[in-house]
């Protein structure tokens, strides 16, 4: 796939088909993602990839969990359509997370005490990596974070230690029927660009 | 391009020829950034693009400050070479910044002050899908961070409101002679790559 299509036809994906994914499509994946930057090429990250029912099954349970507490589900009677349909279709996904055939589980070593809004700055090139590929190859996935209300759970079921965070919970599968791939629609660039000063049109 | 080729090569650069950047290209990447997932597809995104020689002057001055503040260009010495050879690459970046052909400035508007590991979940996306773009068409990108050492000057210089935050300062622009795009190498997924529980091999 050309680069530019992938680019304008990625889009959440958040029903799947039953289909498993073959191991050598998750490698493409993960293999994509590790090619993606990272702060003095650090490469903090671990992808934890989960296929077995059991495992998915209590982890799309605790990412119930997180759905509920975070109280995001309200948004979706939102009176803007646009963000009611993100939400409500979220919501769908919050009850069957752990049905999607791949869940991956994003970590990021040794991120420490310091936060800050830069934090991401080495782990997320990477997770959009693993989606653009993924696209390419015709999977659907979604980028989640809600998980991290049940983080401390989910870390003692995968056995995950205790310097490594979790900061995205994608789930991976052929998208199910009606489940369309983009081209997406944003708000206009003439909006969010400007040119050498803060409100100069670009 | 296609996509994996485009995901396998971009890589940092850090040495641009000094032929300016069309409008249009510049259109083409930030168009291709847009398309990015943001949480809720709340598009958070500001793209400040500079291209006057005095703005990028300024910006890559406080750049250098930001740089010499941050302690970093003592890691040109490392003994590991390949860590050396990043941030030597840097700390030449850093005395050179203005003078890119195009600097973008990524903004977040709204972050407020709820900070946390996830906290770039809905901008680094973006800044990736931009660079992979630039990559597309034979512009070379680098993510930079530092300039963050300054950011108040620098929002005070570009008059970017308080509540917005400065994510990245890219430079783009075509790779001089000798700066080459990939492919690049990483740590092998073998030792990234975990299936179904912690430390078990993918």
């Amino acid at each position: 796939m050309e680069l530019f299509e992938a680019l304008h036809t990625q889009r959440a994906i958040r029903r799947f088909k039953p289909d498993p994914v073959p191991d050598e499509l998750v490698r493409r994946v993960l293999d994509a993602a590790i090619r993606a930057p990272s702060g003095g090429n650090s490469q903090p990250w671990v992808f934890l990839v989960l296929k077995d029912a059991d495992v998915k099954n209590r982890v799309g349970a605790f990412y119930k969990q997180g759905w509920d507490h975070s109280g995001l589900s309200s948004l979706a009677t939102d009176p803007d359509p646009s963000r009611a349909r993100v939400y409500s279709s979220a919501s769908y996904l919050s009850e069957r997370m752990g049905e999607a055939p791949v869940l991956i589980l994003v970590c990021v070593r040794g991120s420490g005490g310091r936060v800050s809004v830069t934090s991401g700055s080495s782990i997320y090139p990477a997770v959009q990596n693993l989606m653009l590929a993924a696209r390419g190859l015709g999977l659907g996935t979604v980028l989640t974070t809600v998980h991290r209300h049940r983080e401390t759970e989910i870390k003692e079921l995968l056995g995950i230690p205790k310097d490594v965070d979790t900061v995205a919970l994608v789930p991976m599968g052929c998208p199910a029927e009606g489940a369309r791939f983009g081209p997406t629609s944003r708000r206009p660039l003439e909006e969010v660009a400007f040119r050498d000063k803060w409100g100069q049109a670009f």
